[in-house]
């Protein structure tokens, strides 16, 4: 069953209202609505009272419409009688200072008041709605992040400590505690690497940021035991926020939930650009569905713009549904619209729903309700359709803390590099997971890992055991210099990774961003590829088995190696010691596609995407064009055009700008 | 009378000195003398030991030169032995830091102790000096501002809501608060909204900045009360920071004052640059004289560069002259140059006086001379005389505090936007008032109310009655989109304003800075004007009664209105969607005025000012050049320049760089 | 003794490595090691616990091998048995914010804890190592500095001030604390200048930052008091930051200490530029050598790249070596590389040493192995030998603070402005001694005071005698503006200074950075001269005696003075009011060595030094290529080379990119 709904917040509406607000998702095709988020005063008025009476009424309201409702458990937004006078239940932020009521997410996660009172509202929850057969799923909260640094995460972090280290000459050991005299004698010695204590020892601060990723993942397990237990047959989620979101690791997040789900917004107030990157949200897709390796919901789906303070770019017209088609293609399950009516109250005014604060539908409920007709006839052949990526992408959680602890460079960023790498799979219609480094790599390829500071024996002997059985590795400066503890390695970079790639790094360079070197192609397979730019920083390669396949034009590291392969076992790992963009990507992707025989799809103008999903072995194309062009578009093979019947037999189809044609093999692949 | 005259400490001075200094102030001219002001430690150098005999000798000093003394209480500087060991007096920053001491204006407005040590220094000074002949007026204060976060001014604005709502039930409706769950069940849950909690809800933070702005007027009457009392003769003012300071509702601040006063530098160390535009004090001066609409004072007219840690670039030669100039044209009855002498201690090292650092006359003090001595001549002419306006702009200070929460995009401002349109009537010399929303329009031919965002029915009725009546109103995008607890209207925008100006607002698109387009003016009236540029905001117009008057070239809303012109009763609404500068806004000016019949004042070269003051029905006309270059201006009618005494009959008359002339008309219109 | 080594952290690696080290250092040529700074947790483990094994095996080692060792106190990082649980040992920040555990330089000076546990560390360590005969002497701490702004320093400030003024009634008219009614009435109401008080008294601030230097001073002298008590035949010193760092009065610092040394860093990651500049490393080690006018040691010479969070650019091939001969050029009589090997582990994990993190020698430790050969040849001829200026730089930490305190304008910097003064002289190879304003000047023909903003009756005495006698004086804008106690002066500026130079200012005006003027010099002995472009600051002089060298081209003081000379007694002194760059301050050093007589030196290419050093009545040159080209440099004289033996007898010597010559006269000069 494909779900098509959106968002609601009743309780923010005369009730008078709720039926014809009910009539119009109906109209547009809905068969789900997320109820309850941030309704936690509304349910539990005072500790301990609790007034479900409203959203049973909603509930069944939908319910009679055909609607099925997916519940959010209230906790990212804690009413004023939980936490007036106890200042100890907020959060302490990086700069030392204490969080006061106001906004949302103002919680410390390891408070236990907090979680009692968590336990109190999502066990009555739990009780009042496990069987209701309108309930089909559970969503824990809203958007879980923010670092605390607060007494109580401090005594939980030492505590953490101890567990994981057993005893203070490990730490001590395990962080370098000598340098600079900050060996600890006793557990409670042990800060927080608040900003008020400088630049801290990059051991500890690693683990802080592991500890504090880790007390979301507790904190939802509070919830998700009680849910668990209670509602069985209800899957449970958590909405995310997609690739750039750093601050806790994903994999370790989703491990216990049943499903994952995303919010995703292309156009909102903190980004003002006007163009919208479909490779930025291609990203965040792909990630999200290689987080469990399984398809994923979208539990907020943009339906307007988004703004708190700001106004977002509004979206233009029939972005929202090509945005929606893109998730999908990607493998969402499930499209929910954030959110159904703009809200004329509270912060998020502006952050625009289907229907205007006037309740008016706008030109954005007309493309939804477009949509959901289309929706209505497609998804029965969707649902259960995924995607088979013979490319994987790894993203080390560890690494991307580590980088923000110490960036190396201003212009460097871990998650934009890995954007760009992405980029040059994207560009190819390349089809790729985001994989964490301890995923069973078989089914893959090709494997790319992006700056792969922080490396394990497991981790290495995951890639060597990959490109032994013939995969092709491509990893990118910085990778192996940094061990489990954030302790630089005791071995020249890539550390433990060095004898795969054959290549070890002398010194990286680091020059302003305005300083650019230039790269020169010599492996005889990239002949005749031109140079390409790098800059930023600048690994010094020294091979020892491997072969050189770049080198630079300038500075005292002229002719020197910047790209190395190593044949080593059935594989190959491709080093890339130089920061570049899609000119030194490019050619590496294309090498290594060569070299793995994979077949290469077909790629349109740049702007339009062909994804690929799988319902058994028939193939469904979803093609979208993003661009402001009308785009032609040939695509090998028999197809029928699943929202206008077409029948494609090889000849070009041609789709209007932000349009989407939805394409279903008309005879199953071999 | 006119007064002319300066700013004097001479507490920081040696008593030697005054006589010097008496006989150099009576040879400029100068008939008052500003004392008193931050003077606390000296008068009351211990709680409740005062002492004035200093005062009273510099007043006798002063006045038997003929002058007369307004005096300043010291509250905005209060002295170490009341501040010292209470960190509880201290104001808190928006950022959560409590003031410490060192600076001025570090009290917060609403502590009962800090306000028992007012009422002591004003009731002290008020027994001594109400029935002084020398003594003709007094400050409160100086420069009120600056918002406090502290726990004193959080119970103050709980019981303020109280006063306000009555019900925690209307309060939480009013605001939303069902909105992320913040429905307050006891009033002392309520927050400030710092900082560290975030983006707020709008209806609290505007509330918040109306409670602090009345904790001012609170303030500021507390010490009104004892003056008025004590001493019915001397009228009382407070020194106000012109157009763009925009903490406190300065209409309501100037309510129960007999007299308003402004402090304006064009040069000062927080805006280096070198181009002084006079539509920016004009701006300030109309604006003060709209907020009583009778004629001010300036307190603090410069007299130097303007410093504290940074210089400003000094005053070129004749332009303190031509400031003063100005104030007196745009309604002025006194001009105070701040300060006499510049200081040789405290942080205000670098805010130059007449005098240097080692008391010698300067350049700028043989300035001021000069001019006192035309006003000796020309006092009696100007004294009584004032501005007739038909236009007026309306300021809303709600607007102002909601786009303050909620500022829509970075590049766009309240105040900028309200200079923009303000200079298209400066440039015309189009004489304006600046007044409130609730202001009596009935003497007005056009108003423009930019950006008139939060609006009552009081509003909107004040407006509708105008229009109907005649009057033509130009309102510009966001116009009617909140209520007056800052919720989004529940009809379309403008609102409640709609139906008057024939338009519905369908959407507001907002684009980076570097993005723009164009509109096109279609109206008959307005043919051949050619295209302006638009930028940041686009409001999307569905026009209902009202007639395209502009429409939109580019984006998916080309050929959409962008300005519309709506016939309603005996008037005209201009509804101005796009965000635009002098091209867009000189056109529809234009328009106005011939809607309404006004005669077209004369106009010269850019940065020549010609403004007028009426004495009965003759007219004094002012002509300032504030270029660098000589020009020529041709005015209708015959006059005499009350500084050369030439007649003028028709013929140009030329002013040299930074040059003014005042010209009385020699007979009086009909 | 010329002494060559490194900075070694034995206690950070394992005890096996040691050896490996001692012969890898002994192989490099090293003749000293400097250890212990940062180990006060494996000195001292816990309160009163000394374990001093390990650090005597280390010593032993090395001292077997031929080395001597420095030895550090390692109050710069106090260990968390310390300070976990005692916030009040922590600093506090400017902007009012306590420290709190995780980096280094923690820790309040003026907490009486801190200073008793001081005490007992380094007690312990003076009485074990006072007789090592391998110990030759101790550095205290390490780089003082970061102001506290915390009770205990408020109190003693409090205590400073009651020395200082003896009286409240003296103190308050010092600060002028009348304005704005500052007036104290009890020592304890006085505050810090802590950025919560906003713009401070500038007297109380510069007190305040005249007291935070006096702390540091204070806490040296308590560790120097046991040092010199227990080890009197060991030098102590404390390693200082060049001219750069402006938060101590460098010259009281240096007073009680035998021995000045450096740290300094050309490439490092708060400065990613890419240019080098060999007058900045040039200006740090001149200050280190005037601020006693001995040599002095470089206790931290760079040894690879700097990098905390970022990396910074790598030092170039042959970069190392040449920036260590540089600062033997300069004065060095010991160059210590900072560090032997990179930290794994800490904060500093990318501030690179001689050998990477894996131990292995880099091409860093070849470049010093290389330069330790050519120390064991040199070293004897260059040990005793050291500069004899004739030029003087005037550095007024006084008006450094002042300038903190009130800037003038964000692009004028006294560092800044004093760095392009240097650059003038050192352009011309003009050897030059920074010193303090009340220093001797007798051996001096050239002084210049760059912006000597604080002018005491003794300091404008000084430099009347040093003109009087027949010295050459240039001061420049601002001098004279301010007394002791950060008081305007009451008399024209330059104040005390103003008959010395025959000219008052009568203004200084201000402007934008992207605003210039140019100044035309008109003196006969400049005729030919081009224009100078000046910006930021112009002073309007007036001269009294003094006659006009050059004139401002344009704005309203056009055609008004720019700069003057004034003939006094036997010499003469030049006021410069604008403020410009080489184009004005060539000239005019120009100028001033031709009224002096001085010879000219030898100039070759910009970025080649040649840098003088004598050995009782013989030359050392020094020439220094920093160039990316080779470079011919012709010198008068006969020479040997003492690098390649060569004998040079007028013939141009052309050097390699970054190489370097050091020549011995052959004869010496009379």
């Amino acid at each position: 069953m494909f779900y098509f709904g959106a968002d609601y917040y009743p309780e923010q509406w005369p009730e008078a209202r709720w039926t014809e607000d009910g009539r119009l998702m109906a109209e547009a095709g809905f068969n789900i609505v997320r109820l309850a988020e941030f309704a936690w005063a509304t349910m539990e008025p005072e500790a301990g009272r609790f007034d479900f009476a409203w959203l049973d009424r909603a509930i069944a309201l939908l319910a009679e419409r055909g609607m099925k409702v997916m519940l959010g458990t209230p906790t990212a937004s804690p009413p004023p009688w939980l936490m007036a006078g106890r200042p100890e239940l907020f959060r302490v932020r990086h700069d030392g200072e204490r969080v006061t009521f106001g906004n949302r997410r103002e919680y410390c996660p390891n408070h236990p008041d907090y979680h009692a009172a968590t336990r109190r509202i999502v066990a009555a929850m739990a009780a009042r709605y496990a069987d209701h057969p309108a309930v089909i799923a559970w969503q824990i909260d809203n958007e879980f992040g923010d670092r605390c640094y607060c007494p109580t995460c401090i005594a939980a972090f030492q505590a953490w400590l101890r567990q994981r280290y057993d005893s203070l000459d490990a730490l001590n050991h395990a962080w370098g505690t000598i340098f600079w005299s900050h060996t600890y004698s006793d557990w409670d010695q042990i800060p927080a690497p608040a900003a008020t204590g400088g630049s801290p020892n990059p051991g500890l601060a690693l683990d802080y940021a592991r500890f504090m990723s880790n007390s979301y993942v507790a904190y939802q397990r509070l919830q998700l035991e009680i849910l668990h237990a209670r509602c069985p047959r209800q899957p449970v989620t958590h909405n995310l926020m997609g690739f750039n979101y750093d601050q806790i690791n994903y994999f370790d997040l989703v491990r216990e939930l049943d499903l994952v789900s995303l919010n995703y917004y292309p156009r909102n107030q903190w980004d003002l650009s006007t163009v919208v990157d479909p490779a930025h949200s291609a990203l965040a897709l792909d990630t999200m569905r290689g987080l469990k390796r399984q398809n994923f919901w979208v539990t907020e789906q943009q339906a307007g713009q988004g703004g708190w303070e700001m106004l977002s770019a509004a979206p233009r017209p029939g972005e929202l549904r090509l945005w929606a088609y893109q998730s999908i293609a990607h493998g969402a399950d499930a499209v929910i619209f954030f959110r159904w009516r703009t809200a004329r109250a509270g912060t998020e005014q502006y952050w625009f729903g289907l229907l205007d604060h006037d309740a008016r539908p706008s030109r954005r409920y007309a493309e939804a309700k477009r949509m959901g007709a289309e929706i209505a006839a497609l998804g029965a052949t969707i649902a259960g359709s995924s995607a088979q990526p013979s490319v994987a992408l790894m993203l080390s959680y560890d690494s991307r803390f580590a980088f923000q602890i110490q960036p190396h460079h201003p212009q460097f960023s871990y998650t934009g590099h890995f954007q760009e790498l992405y980029r040059a799979f994207h560009r190819r219609n390349l089809a790729t997971d985001v994989v964490a480094p301890a995923a069973d790599l078989t089914s893959y390829r090709i494997v790319v890992a992006p700056a792969l500071h922080v490396v394990t024996p497991a981790i290495a002997e995951n890639l060597v055991r990959f490109v032994a059985a013939g995969g092709v590795l491509i990893l990118t400066q910085r990778a192996g210099v940094k061990d489990e503890t954030n302790l630089v390695t005791d071995r020249r970079p890539p550390g433990l990774l060095a004898e795969l790639c054959g290549v070890e790094v002398e010194e990286c360079d680091a020059l302003p961003a305005e300083v650019s070197n230039t790269v020169e192609f010599i492996a005889p397979e990239l002949a005749g590829t031109p140079d390409a730019e790098v800059g930023v920083l600048y690994e010094v390669l020294h091979p020892t088995t491997a072969a050189v396949a770049a080198t630079y034009r300038r500075d005292y590291y002229a002719g020197r190696p910047a790209v190395t392969i190593n044949r080593y076992g059935e594989g190959h790992a491709i080093y890339v010691g130089a920061l570049g963009r899609g000119d030194l990507y490019g050619p590496l992707v294309e090498w290594a596609v060569r070299l793995t025989g994979l077949p290469r799809p077909p790629v349109a103008a740049a702007g339009v995407e062909i994804v690929e999903r799988r319902q058994g072995a028939r193939r469904l194309i979803f093609v979208l064009n993003h661009t402001e062009q009308a785009q032609s578009v040939g695509l090998p093979g028999r197809f029928t055009d699943l929202l206008t019947g077409a029948a494609i037999a090889g000849e070009a189809i041609t789709l209007a700008p932000r349009e989407v044609a939805v394409l279903v093999e008309s005879a199953p692949q071999a």
